[in-house]
């Protein structure tokens, strides 16, 4: 049975992890037989945003302990993820992956990522054990691998010409599908960066977690 | 196209909605072609657990903002679910549907129902529309229907008991499958109440989505 790490970024797409996109992750390697365990960073989340209103709200949000309300409470901090006892590495969207894990939010092409959160991805990615990247998170790919990997965050240009300025090489594609980079084993779906429905979500995270599954 | 209105109850298992069973009824809803709206009441929660550690953690939060982070801001105030405009109703489980939306999880059968959350249910079950609880939701049952009403929250005998002291039938019931009042039009499923994965709250979800639907 194959063990992935999923790493989450908080608990709400507006300051978080995607919550479809998470619970689709989960779904999807428990249904293709594969067990899982989430992480995430220990620390306060960039700012919290009131989800009805869309508006910042006062007040400090933990990273860890929001991202343990996907979790169910079965979480472990970042900094304990040991890349060699897992198989494959995921990581779901919102807007915690690039305002959390990494500051692209606010700094586009300039961003910097998470010190713990480019450690654990550059361990999966040294040892050659494939990762899968949802929705806004490819933006960390070419801070994790060298120039030229390929990745996709959907259609958008501004988000695409970022991840080309970074060093990446972004390939367009459809809200149901995949873009694989076979050399460095890291595969990435646009989920909601296009979706419309949750149904269109799980039809590409379906896929991606398959491929990763089966690299 | 049917249109089911989705109530929630906060957003994280310990002190709202079980976030995996939300998302799986709104993937199951949409691959099963209905369209949904979601509600929560605009009120505080009972309280706030950290889900990292299970404890109870200072501060307030609202209902409908946090549920708003399940449902990507699509959210309405309970205050306006008008019954006439849906064809079904729906509600995912979590120590919020016992916390927030009735308070069973202090009080057990002498539990008392938000009259907000009892007017929005009722009004379905007047109507003869087909109605769906998961998890530890079906402990509304029987404030909402007469006397004898059928329903499972799986197997815990302590609910089971309760469930009857409040004036329902309670038939036990395996995570994969459902229980059927076809009488009052209502169907429950354990989910979480059994489920030890998610891909078994799925199946029973599933099913009760599907017989939602038919009915």
């Amino acid at each position: 049975m194959k063990n992935v790490a999923v790493i989450l970024s908080g608990c709400g797409v507006y300051d978080g992890t995607e919550i479809h996109e998470a619970v689709l992750c989960l779904l999807h390697l428990t249904k293709q037989g594969a067990r899982y365990q989430c992480f995430a960073p220990d620390k306060a989340q960039h700012h919290v945003v009131n989800h009805l209103t869309g508006e910042e709200q006062s007040g400090t949000r933990n990273v860890l302990e929001e991202s343990a309300r996907i979790a169910r409470g079965e979480i472990t901090p970042l900094q304990e993820l040991d890349a060699s006892r897992f198989d494959a590495l995921l990581l779901p969207g919102g807007f915690g992956a690039a305002k959390n894990l990494c500051d692209f939010a606010a700094q586009g092409a300039q961003a910097q990522v998470d010190p713990q959160v480019l450690a654990a991805c550059k361990a999966f990615a040294k040892a050659r054990k494939p990762a899968g990247y949802c929705c806004i998170a490819p933006v960390l790919i070419p801070h994790v691998y060298p120039a030229g990997v390929k990745g996709t965050i959907g259609t958008d240009t501004g988000v695409a010409a970022a991840f080309n300025a970074m060093g990446g090489d972004h390939v367009g594609c459809a809200v149901t599908d995949v873009v694989e980079d076979s050399h460095y084993q890291v595969i990435s779906t646009p989920a909601y960066m296009l979706a419309g429905s949750i149904a269109e979500a799980d039809t590409g995270i379906g896929k991606l977690v398959k491929r990763l599954l089966e690299m």
